[in-house]
Parts: structure tokens; C-alpha cells; sequence
């Protein structure tokens, strides 16, 4: 992955923040985040550090919210608000990952199940094809934490089982999906979740034909590579319908 | 099928414009498309081309949106806004099926296990019979288009195998629903879906009896004959659905 | 069942039809009808009629689309209107039933399966404690009619086939439920439906362990028996939900 | 257990009262409660008396509709309204547990199939880490009560079932959850219908790794003890939502 433009990559810290808001509401908007979860961005003026809001659920989540974080964990805004214990996921992944700039952690609940179970999650549908290299899955969990990746130790084991990957599954909890951008980890979030949801019920019909490497591969080119025409027509969508339930 | 006047056939191009918004809009409502997807419609004035909104999400889409295209997917109107790269489906069904007069092109989540276990579509209840001929599946793809059916040859491909059918499946990708208006095409692409939802459950609980073929054969007269009164109220009621949402 | 008073009750047509008004708004914003199906009440002063809507979709019916209808399917109303082409349902069955003043006729999706694979619905909890008689299945359809109920002979074959139970499933097409007023009648449609989904799942994990039939008994009688405090709570919920979406 | 401070503990009856709407409110709103089932608070001025509302849909309920009930389940406040006849349930579990101050009682879809089987529910997610030590389940009803708990004598007759656990299922019926104080038995109530819709889906795809009991205690720890983060976090999210939806 590279960081490209889709007409939707900011430039300015400002940019950046509105886009991290926006990601906030669509991911609760679109049934992807609930009370719990988050969503991080970095800094385009610097690439150690990255946004976050403080800790509130996602649905709440204004400008006003938002911390500067280093690729540590360190909350660099001064502020009395308290940050989200698994800050260190954001930490971790964007310091491991160069051609990352946005992090998405949550717990859909259509996931969780592939989580558990280790069956896994392969793509159903060109609009999944970004998982066309497989989904790891993280269960080396640091016990007295209780299943939280609050230290940035643990972050790091799982950003190593992440590799080169677009998402991770962490066992009986969630999972975790980047992106070059922000609208391409959104992008990821949903039709992770969607992909999930189809796979189960084709699992119950029978044995599913899956995407091939290949047919994964030329399909993910066509929906987030420079230009590409899926992302720019989604974003849209999910932006003007995120806006209209914010304004109810 | 042959065109038959619902109360709803439009007679200009204005009406058929005012009913293809429509169709994206109540398509969107019902949950049937989500950011991808599109439906056109055949130009009530020249049988040789057709209706069809830039690239944009159903939802969202407005008269101004509406490109006209001809039957080998060239944009006749003069815009600098980009098509559908998979337009060519409409052009290739359009003129490969003179009887038909609308396309719908979408991906329901429910209807995406079908097409990827290779378990045969049959109605389920008499509000599905149209699809009382079998649901033909393809899956003849080029590679190289990554799962899209972006060129005019592919398209040619898949209706083939639509054939005289009302719908086909793509597998891993979505389905095709035709209809000799767009009252009949959205009745398709709507209870398509609920028969795929319901079929799956079905099969949970044990072997379904499916319509018999004289059934279907004569409940599909009565959903979407000239004067069939199941057609008229449920386009109705759609429509108005669909209204009061975007009056929201 | 006997004709008891929930404190809603209708002593006048006017009464009887802003409760029918009610039923239909209700049962489409639960969910159990969509487009299709109907509901319908019998005449308050006299024994031989009922009142149904037009040929209408229930989420959009209002007092000026009522209709009365006498037991052999004669619309009485002066209209030029259409009238259902399965109000033979309600005619029969309120003829055959004395005990019966409202009648409930649809397609919920998660009661289908049951039908067509023959799978007995059980009352799986109190609140659907009304069908511990168990729930007869219709499969004798006269098939020119394409699984339409729409002759007063096939109606009757329906009706007998219903006997004394409080719902009948229809093969392929969905049920009718009964009740000794509209209450009632509406508390079956809705807890026939969430029974249906609450079984689909239990046969998925394990055998389930149903109602007794002395459970069930006792359980019936205190959710529609005379005073009975679990309809008059319902009932109001679900008025007061059906207003609140029609304000809308 | 013991009553401890998330920022939410009411100190006053009026507070009680107030949150105790709010968990009404936020029940019905995110689909735990419909037309049935109800929450208590114990008095925080007086030990042995609690709060539950007039016999009434949650989604409804206001703060005129509240009763003064005591640890026998009479009706201490003087009023013409009628009681929930399942009151007992909270007197005899707010007397058997002095370390819960909220019960909930209803029954969602979810949870039934559980119930109904015998299959153990066991957590999944570390936000359903509540249940680690087990979820009982009461299959001992007074047959003649309609499997209602309209008893002292039964509802104790649960109470022993329930022992020192947070949650417990009635067969074909629901369940209970408890809490130290009202956000902690909404969070409880919330999940332990997500982990029954996540664990069905799990056992539909192979043998689920569920959280161990040493995982389960460390994450339940960090999900409700004192200052912990998710509850304050999601107690804001579900009352924010609540209210949003309350005003429309």
C-alpha cells in the first residue's frame, strides 16, 4: 500500500481531524462500532504522531475530542480527559506499518465469531477482495490484561501477527483494520464486517467458492488503487448518510 | 414478458426519468442496494438507448445524475462526470432482451451465498414466482477485470446466460433482475432477496417443498400481468416509502 | 375463545374501524406485513359483515379506504375501488368461526420456512403461549388459482383446515391468525412471528424443550383472557409506537 | 459486588428515579425490552424498598409511573394503577442479594433459544466478560402460575437458582440480570443478549475457544469495577441515544 489520493486524502491537520470525526460517525452510523471502539489517523504534518479522540463512543466523538498521540502511546495534547486504554494499538501499527496512515479497532459482532472459532475469514465478494491476502488472527493475549491490548508490549505482538495484512482478528474480542487513508480503512471496516456476515450464512449452504488470489488481487486494485472509482462513489455515501442521521 | 402498462409505464422521457430515480431511491430504502449498485432504464423514445445515473449511490442519485447510453455502453450526453464502469451489463441485457425494459445490477447480501455455493434460487412463496423459471448462475469471469464486468464482451458473456430468465446470480459479486418496466425490475431485485433470505433458513429447518412449476407459473401472471393488482399496490407503497425517507 | 373486553373492545363501526386503522399501522410498523396482506374486523352491529381495507398496502390505509364485505366475499360499500382478491379468507373464516371478530392474513418472512418444510411451530415461549393447540398446515391449493386464496370455496377448505386453532400456516405463502378481537388478533401476528424466529434458532442449537400443553393453557389465559394485564400493556405500546412513526 | 461509584450512583430518590427511567428508556431503544419485561432499582434512602414502574411498556415508562414497592413485593405507594404481576422477582432478589441494587427482567430473542435448550451460555467477547462465572439456568415453574413468576414463593424459588451470579435463565421464558447499581445491569443486559447472538453464530461455524475463567475475571474486573472506563464510556453512549431518540 501506498498513500494516494482519492480525492479524499488531507493535507492539512485541520483536514485530517474533519475526516477522523466523519470515519467516528460513519462507523457507528453503518452498525460498525457500538458503545466501544475507535478510530485513529496520522498526523500529516508529522509522521510520528496521529489522532485520536479521547475516550467516548465513536457516535459522540466532535472535533473537540481529539488527542495528539506519539507512536509510544504518549498523549502529547494537554488535556484533564482521559485517552482509550488500547491507544497502543494505534501506536504500535502505525509505527510498524510505514504505508499506513489510519487504524480502525472495534468489535463487530458478525467478526467475532471467526475469532473464536479460528475459522478463516476468506473473500465472498470483489467489494471484500482487500482481505484477498488473508486475515491473522491474534490470540497470544498478555492474561492479566483481560483481553485488552492496554500496553504498548502487547500492542506490539499483535502488530507483528498483523504483518503485512489489511485487518487482524483478536480472539474473542474484535478486530483491527488499516488503511493507506482513511476512507480505505472505513472501507475495509465495512465490507469486513459484510464479508463476515455472507460468509457465515454461504457456510451454512455449502462449500463456498471463494475469490482466488488472483481474482482478489485485480478486484482490491479496482477498489482502492489511485482513481479507483468504488472508493470515491462509497465515501460519498457514507459521509452524506452519516451527516443526515447527525443532523436528526 | 411483453410491455405492459401497470398504470406506470412512463410514455416520455421525463416520466421514465422521474420512475428511475424513483427505483434508486426505493432500491436503497428497502435495503437492497447499498453504496454499489444501479438500475436503468430503456429510453421510451428510441428503443437503442438507455437511462442510467453517473457513478453515484443509488441513494443519492437525482434527475440531473441521468446519462443517456447506447446499446454498446457509449455516454450519448455530454458531461464531464464519469459513468458505471460495469454499464456494459445494461447495454448487452438491453439489447439482447427486447422485451425488456429495465435492469437492476446489485449485490444483496443475501443472494451473494447462493451464487457462491452453487445452491439453485426457487421460490419459496408465491410473491417470488417470478423466478419460477430458475435463476441461472455465471461464472465465466475474466480475471483480469477483477470480478467487474466492465467491458462490453464480458457483458455479452453474462447475458448469455441470463437468457430468457428474470434474474442471474454473479458469483462472489451480486445478481442481474430484469423487467419489461421498472415497477416489475424492482419487484424482482425485492423479492429476490427475500426469497434468498428465507430459502436459507428454510433449508436450517429441514427439505422445503418449492413451488411446482405450474405454481409458479401461475402466481407469477398474477404478481406482474397487465392489471395484476400485487404489482400496483406494492409499487405504491414502495414509492411512498421512499418518499417519506427522503423527506427526512 | 369469547368476545371479551380489553378496554378495547369496539361498541360502534367508528370504533371498530379507527381500531382496524390502528391494526394495519401496527402491524406494518413491527414488521410482520410489508406490501402485501391484510387484517380485518368484524361489523360490531351485525354478525354477517366485516370491514376490510381497498386493495392497499397496510402501512397506508386510513378510514376512507374501508370497505364492508358480507361472509360470502360481496363488497357492500359503494366503490371504485379494488377490493383484495383474497377477502374470501376473511369471509370464511369469520363465517366458520363465531368466536372470531378479527382476522389477521400475511407473509411474515420467518414464519414461510415452517410452511414449506413442514416443521410443526411450537410455542417456544409464554408470550407465544396462544398457539399451545399447535398450528395446522394448509397445503390443498387449487393451483390455477397460483397459491391465491381467492374463491369463497378454496377460503372455505382454508377455514376447515384452521378447525378451532388460533393460526393456520399456508404452504409456500404465509398464515392467517385469528383472535376474538383486534388485540388479540394482533398479539398473535406479532408473537406468531417472533416464535417462528426464536425456533428457527433453538433447532440450530439443540432440541428444544417446548411448552407443555398445561403450560401453554395456563400461560394463553393469562395473556388474552378477560382483564388480562399482558394485552392491555402491549396493546398500548404498540398504538402508541404505530402513532409516533405515522407523525413522522 | 458491592455498590460502588461509576460517576452514576444515584444518592437520592429523585436521582434513582431518574436513571431508573433512563434504563427503561435505553432498554427499549436498543431492542433488549419491547411490550414486556421491567428494571428496579433498589431505594438508595432505604434498604428494604425498591422502584419499579406501574404495570407498562419500558419504552413508556415516566417518572409519574413509579411505585415504592417493599422486599414482600406490596405496593407500598397509594395508587389506582396496577403492579407488574412479576414484581416478585425484584423483592426476592433484592432481599437474597444485598449486593445488587438493579434487576432486570424481560426476554430477549436471543436469549431464549438458550433458555430453551439447555445450551451454557459462555462469554465470547471480553464485553460479555460479566458472565465468566455462568449463567444458571431455572427450569422449576409452578405450573399453574403460566410460567410467570407471580409468587413470592416462586420468585424465591429463582433467587436460589441465581445464587451469587449476575445473570439467570427462565426457561422458554428469558432471563434476569443484576447489578451493584443501574449502568452495570443495562451493561449486563445489553450483552448478554449481543454474546447469545454472537455465540449461536459461533456454534453454527465449529467449536468456539470461549474466554477461560481467569480471562473472564480479569476482564469483568476492568469492564465494571470502580473508575473503570468502558462502563462511564457506554452508559454515556446509551443515554445519549436514548434521549435522542425520546425527543424525536
Amino acid at each position: 500500500m501506498t498513500i494516494e489520493d482519492h480525492g479524499v486524502v488531507p493535507k492539512t491537520v485541520d483536514e485530517a481531524l474533519d475526516q477522523l470525526v466523519l470515519a467516528n460517525r460513519i462507523l457507528a452510523n453503518e452498525g460498525i462500532l457500538d458503545a466501544l471502539g475507535h478510530v485513529s489517523v496520522r498526523n500529516p504534518n508529522n509522521w510520528e504522531t496521529f489522532y485520536l479522540s479521547r475516550s467516548l463512543s465513536p457516535e459522540l466523538v466532535t472535533r473537540e475530542d481529539m488527542m495528539e498521540i506519539d507512536l509510544e502511546g504518549r498523549v502529547l495534547t494537554e488535556t484533564d480527559k482521559r485517552p482509550y486504554s488500547e491507544r497502543f494499538i494505534h501506536a504500535a501499527i502505525l509505527k510498524g506499518r510505514p504505508d499506513v496512515n489510519a487504524v480502525f479497532h472495534g468489535h463487530p459482532h458478525e467478526v467475532i465469531p471467526f475469532s473464536s472459532t479460528g475459522v478463516p475469514i476468506r473473500p465472498m465478494a470483489h467489494f471484500a477482495s482487500l482481505f484477498f491476502e488473508g486475515v491473522p488472527l491474534y490470540d497470544d493475549y498478555d492474561v492479566s490484561s483481560g483481553l485488552l491490548i492496554s500496553t504498548l508490549k502487547e500492542a506490539q505482538r499483535l502488530g507483528r501477527v498483523l504483518g503485512n495484512a489489511r485487518a487482524v482478528l483478536l480472539r474473542d474480542h474484535g478486530c483491527c483494520v488499516v488503511g493507506e487513508n482513511i476512507p480505505a480503512m472505513v472501507m475495509g471496516a465495512i465490507y469486513l464486517r459484510d464479508n463476515a456476515k455472507i460468509q457465515l450464512q454461504a457456510l451454512q449452504l455449502g462449500q463456498p467458492k471463494y475469490l482466488s488470489y488472483e481474482e482478489g488481487r485485480e478486484a482490491a486494485t479496482r477498489m482502492v488503487s489511485p482513481g479507483a472509482i468504488g472508493i470515491e462513489r462509497a465515501w460519498e455515501y457514507w459521509v452524506r448518510r452519516a451527516k443526515k442521521s447527525m443532523s436528526i
